[in-house]
């Protein structure tokens, strides 16, 4: 049984050591990279194309996208003229950092301040596994309900901001705002959010705020310097 | 490296080996027992409870509901005068068929006719792990969008059949339906499918027709005679 445990223990210090490499590579090559996590289909692609069309010209970004099977989402973000680059992970529910690795050298780093990583669409595992990345940051959306916090607090607890996606259609599903908000503060007092629509556009100016001050602050401290938390 | 793989192998089939357990107790109580499967907030709970309420006078039905934390939703079935068992899976990412045996006690099996299990919110990790169960089925919704059979074969491919709740908010998204459909069967061919909306009614009858079919198939088959698909 120790023997058993010890291995995995290795596989998570490998995943770990392996995050700490790509952080340095992002660093050393000054890009800000932020790990996107969400249920599948609560808008994680459309919330990086809308920051992509909204930042292009004041950053240089690039997309890393994770799904089990497809390109579609890597079509998406590059049919923008951006880099992207598609990790399908054969089965796995979530991106880990030798996925990270293996994509990192596939994109035009010393040409990028930005790289928006698009996690596995799963509320559950991605929360488990570092990436080395600066950030993360949660994708919630309206309809699938203000209880998720409840039931799914790992990964509330494991993020720097929030964003609550699909607010224009609001009125059409029971969404109590207070309840949801209740649940996540408890577990992640102060978490920053952004309710919004990246369909209509209402509210992304926050959210793209956020994402500014980030890349100011990731300038500031050199890359190195920054503070994970 | 061949000691790990036979540690797993182990593993794997302890679960399957349950699952067997699980099942030849449903036969003996003759209790059909349908998995519900789908992403966070794709409307299990609520199929359920539109289930028990449309269905309650021709069958004995219970539930069992699957979730990281909390019992929201077996209070939500319970408070319809069902017996229900909440399992807490303590972080981890799916139902698997240890699980569902600690449940079966807790249930009135030799009176019931019916069991619906709600699994963890998760479109990836349930399809992998059986519980015992008669069938399995996906609950897909019109928010999550029309790619999601191309993006996660797996759960697809591993159901009996599948509905797709919120029709009442299609207009609301950009969802193709016959796109979506063509994904599906790829990956299932003729497979059953019912979309419907458990907030309006709208579709119900025809799962509910679905259901009363199994039901009836299992009842003359005698319970363990009736075909695992």
């Amino acid at each position: 049984m120790s023997r058993t445990v010890a291995v995995v223990e290795r596989i998570l210090s490998a995943n770990d050591q392996m995050a700490l490499e790509n952080r340095s590579e992002l660093d050393a090559a000054g890009v800000l990279a932020v790990n996107l996590m969400a249920s599948p289909g609560a808008g994680k692609t459309s919330l990086i194309m809308a920051t992509v069309e909204a930042l292009r010209d004041e950053f240089r970004i690039a997309g890393v996208d994770g799904d089990l099977a497809t390109s579609i989402d890597a079509d998406r973000i590059a049919a923008l003229g951006v880099p992207a680059v598609q990790i399908n992970t054969g089965g796995a529910c979530h991106l880990d950092a030798v996925m990270l690795r293996g994509a990192l050298p596939q994109l035009p780093l010393a040409e990028l301040d930005l790289l928006l990583v698009e996690n596995v669409g799963n509320l559950i595992c991605p929360s488990g596994f570092r990436l080395g990345v600066h950030r993360n940051v949660l994708v919630a959306s309206v309809p699938e309900g203000d209880d998720k916090p409840y039931k799914y607090p790992g990964m509330y607890q494991g993020v720097d901001s929030m964003l609550l996606n699909k607010m224009d259609v609001l009125d059409a599903f029971d969404f109590d705002i207070d309840y949801f908000r209740r649940g996540v503060e408890i577990l992640n007092p102060g978490l920053a959010f952004f309710p919004l629509s990246c369909k209509t556009g209402e509210g992304l100016e926050a959210w793209l705020s956020w994402l500014r001050d980030e890349a100011s602050a990731f300038r500031a401290a050199g890359g190195a310097g920054y503070e994970i938390r």
